[in-house]
């Protein structure tokens, strides 16, 4: 049997290690073990935030005392900027290792990377092929058999550059887009209707090309994709219930169909044992590990019927706005803001709501 | 017996008087009843805020079809800029008449407006005096006898510009700043201390003019001032309960201690009859007329010991980031986001928390 | 013989009309004559900027004490937001009346409005067409008849908002895009195109659609577009020399290559009788009346070689740092910043540069 | 005899290191001869700009290859953030080795190390002398005996933070501030008022305490700071002329006496045995290999009269618009933007201008 372990760790800046080094120098984390590494850093989240980029390069200095160069770079690192409101920098460390006391089923991780895309297949129907094998690689890893018991689907994909287009042109291949944020959200939108296609949320045949970032009325409701310049595959990190696994952790997660829908967020609470008929209370805040959740404006404008301002705002990103927005709801409900709320949620979540995913300890 | 009326009227706009003009015409709205008109309008809320303005110049147009010159100076008119994160640009409309049906006590609605001041005052002991002799005179033009029947004071206070500052030196007197940003801070900081005063919420005597802006320990829990550079006196409105009223509304407050204490706002919309464990349901939010909430970051840099990053974000001002994130966590509480959030809460509820006050209709 | 007036007015801000209020009734301005009114104001210059529509707002309500209502409609409003770096908020006021002293050819003015766009037509080949229609009638207007006589021409165009692109939808109609900053640039684009094929720069037959926003080898030397919120038509002010026009100003203009490419604008000023090797001294900088340009980050993202980062700053739009960026280049050039620069240059000469247009008194 | 070199590389972003890991690997950099690297980088240049901290880890990564910790510590590394128009990311690295060919007189490089500072010793006359000391021992280890030589002098000096200040507090100590962005300007004008008194532009005793960051009149023709979190001490870095060094670079420097007063700078190129009438042409432009300048908007508001919205923006820092229009006249007379311009110019050349030193290779 297998185990999983969560920390959520609170940073004081990007580059802010020291809370890790100690809990690898105390033995509460055990660097070999860690499958993946999920952080908030507090730059923008759009192009220009390079804290992401400071960020992994901290953590890799830092595992790179106790880690071989293979053994660092199989481990998943996605840093996701924006913590506007009260959203608290942090970093959750994934550990599997054996288990210890507890019983299954439990909560599992398993992970697979991808082939390398081409730059002409991002934004295609190639790489919602490659991610929904990937993920599919990476529920077997995790030993999850039924889709049902996949709760989330951490991915980061490619995203092009001048130099990828240019290389592509050179080929005689035409991409998807020649603009870098546009490629970033084609490659989300590709990613996560992979991961609705490995799911089952959606019949594989049944998407065509064109609706690859467009059609808002496909989506999944537990991907949640960020694109990364640092590399042309994918990395997946799935979460979900496994008996192959035990110990003290589970997971759920709840569909926001807006960005104050709260309600199955607080079902999933409910199915994991928490009774908070308001705000959850700081006694049972305590085995909430993490909440990760995908954010955004949404494309109509209005939010049940009123207006809103955040896609005419030309001084302060829809992203930014959305996140700020989405974690007070959020942290209104759960009591903190030490959330991983990530924004651009492309078929991530129906249009302006998102998946939301609770990892807590059991009751009792 | 006299009876309120208030109107929560959408606006498309800055300049958008179309959704008043459609309910005078409609005799739903009576001009000459018009006490005052609060608003949220799309702009930074900040100092090159011009948003504000502009909705005032677009009502006074409008109304002036429908009032003489002084009857149309009379309305007091506030206007808050920033509608971060989803909330929606809004319009408030306070009405004063004769009753109808409806039994007492119920929501009451008293005005005044005090003497100028003179611009080396703004943020001293006078101002706070000033204020706090405006609100008993509103309180007296409500018919409020007793302090714990108000609920809400919205008081628009002036600001110091560089023409005011040399005025004031021409006479040989010293202004508390020669910042106009830092004047607006100290005029809702001296105006939230006059409403303290006046409510009894600080003993009269016992501030400092040293803890004007400063002393965080001192708040009014019913206090929400806004700083516009059109005047040289104050604009006060108090909303409260009096048995000298009648009618279909009511009005409660509960006083939030972070950003995302809701649990007494939700004691508040209990003690209006609303009975919502979770998010309140459609049906009953259309019992809710209208919710006035303060929002600020906090000086502490931290919301329940973690670490914020809105006080040190060089490019998104505090007070946006804190606006979305509060009204996040009220529009999750209460399933909507036509909220009027204000920034700017000096002295207006304890160091990152903020008075909360709701209008709706009676029950049954 | 008709004679052209202009006055430049500094405001104190975008609903300050008290200098032009004084030169109406100094008589230095006469209502009656005045043809069109070009502005900088202090908003974002992007999507929000209502200081635009409050400075019309102002503008037509001083007016109309003076100006029948057809009379005012009449006058073309082109107000262009963002006055970033040292630039100084100003109205430029142009007057067209019966010649005084002064000899022929001299500065000529035309206007022409063109019909109201629907969203779908935004960007679009039709907008080209009408709006180098529009120019047509406004050369008419101003007298003048060969092309390589117009050195400016201003346009004010529309944008799309998220509620224009949903009106479109609901009559299944697809816009060009949905993104309102996007809009802005498709529009100035069009416009733009429209003004280099009524001036023969561009063979009329000879755009595609598809180059409209993206073939950056299409532009003209004397086009300039300004997107508003308010209105969905196109405003067009034609500047040029005549015979039919005597008096003491002149025009004429240069285009530069990059944003720093300051020498034909100084090779302007040296056909305008100035002589300036460096900086324009204060003696010779009062003939200067008015200085109208467009800048533009360039879409390379390099200027000479050098890269630079306006385009991937998620923080500040690019035509925000372009503008300060250029308004220094000029105002080192001339010696102040009551400059009329304004941003999002597409097809507004070669990638990066823009063209300026330069009003002087004649010299001597 | 000794010998300065000096590298001016552009870089791909914050972490860029490979243009010097080329010009080392070539050997046309020693890494045991640097002395100190300047750089801009493009974050917001404000308080959350982590660019520059992202940077040094990349450099000091980079020459921990090359150098021991000791030699590596002694490098002066000082980035400034904010690229803003069209300024564009660079480093400049500071070499000091034997003369080879070339006369003397030369560019000179001096630098000192001073004590760290105690947190309430930031923004006061403490500082003041502290640094006044540092800038005469970087003076004697340049061998530049007369202050007339010094033609620049970049200096990193600490800020405070939270912990700062409460360590300070801890020991009954009060700090000038609590605020961080306060704190870096009351330290840039400490250390510009200690250049100036180490220069005898201001007499040593004549400054009073309450002048540090308030009398705009009290300020250095050769001053360029820039405060960051990573030190308590100052690096201070001198640039002039002397007889004990040789080589074809020279350094000379002019005094803005606001943002677009670019005569002074010219005459400095002229002094260099540049003579360009207008913009610097290509041919001239390869001897220039290196301005360094500071920029600020000024605290009257306005510009040659004219006023300017750069203060009251509550979107844009001051400092992003000031670099921004700056570079913009600073590039339009040397032809390119590869320029370092740093903000927050606090009594470093008057209000609103600031010291431009340029570094070229001789004439012939």
């Amino acid at each position: 049997m297998r185990e999983a372990f969560v920390h959520r760790l609170p940073v004081a800046g990007p580059d802010d290690v020291a809370p890790l080094d100690r809990l690898i120098a105390s033995g509460a984390i055990r660097p070999e073990r860690i499958v993946g590494i999920v952080g908030k850093t507090e730059g923008n989240g759009c192009v220009n935030d390079f804290t992401r980029a400071f960020a992994v390069s901290a953590l890799r200095t830092c595992l790179s005392k106790h880690l071989a160069p293979a053994a660092l770079d199989a481990v998943t690192m996605v840093m996701s900027g924006g913590t506007e409101g009260g959203l608290s920098p942090l970093l959750i460390v994934f550990e599997a290792g054996e288990a210890g006391s507890g019983d299954a089923p439990a909560l599992a991780i398993g992970r697979a990377h991808t082939r390398a895309l081409r730059p002409e297949e991002i934004g295609t129907l190639a790489q919602v092929e490659v991610v929904a094998a990937g993920v599919a690689a990476a529920m077997k890893d995790a030993g999850i058999g039924r889709a049902d018991d996949v709760h989330f689907v951490q991915i980061k994909c490619p995203l092009l550059t001048a130099d990828r287009v240019a290389e592509a042109q050179a080929r005689g291949q035409a991409t998807r887009t020649r603009d870098a944020l546009k490629s970033m959200a084609l490659s989300r939108a590709a990613s996560a209707l992979g991961v609705a296609s490995a799911l089952g949320e959606i019949a594989a045949g049944s998407i065509g090309e064109a609706a690859i970032g467009l059609d808002a009325s496909l989506w999944s409701g537990r991907a949640s994709a960020s694109a990364g310049i640092e590399l042309m595959n994918h990395e997946i990190l799935v979460l979900g219930m496994s008996a192959d696994w035990a110990g003290p952790l589970a997971i759920d997660h709840g569909v926001m169909q807006d960005q104050i829908d709260i309600e199955p967020v607080r079902a999933a609470l409910d199915r994991l044992g928490f009774a908070a008929q308001g705000q959850l209370p700081a006694t049972q805040r305590e085995r909430l590990v993490a909440l990760l959740a995908k954010a955004e404006a949404g494309q109509s404008g209005r939010l049940r019927g009123a207006r809103h301002t955040m896609l005419d705002d030309s001084d302060i990103s829809a992203t930014r706005h959305a996140r700020a927005f989405v974690a007070g709801a959020l942290a209104g409900l759960v009591g903190h803001a030490e959330l991983f709320v990530s924004g651009g949620a492309e078929h991530q979540g129906p249009d302006g709501g998102g998946p939301v995913a609770v990892i807590a300890r059991k009751p009792g």
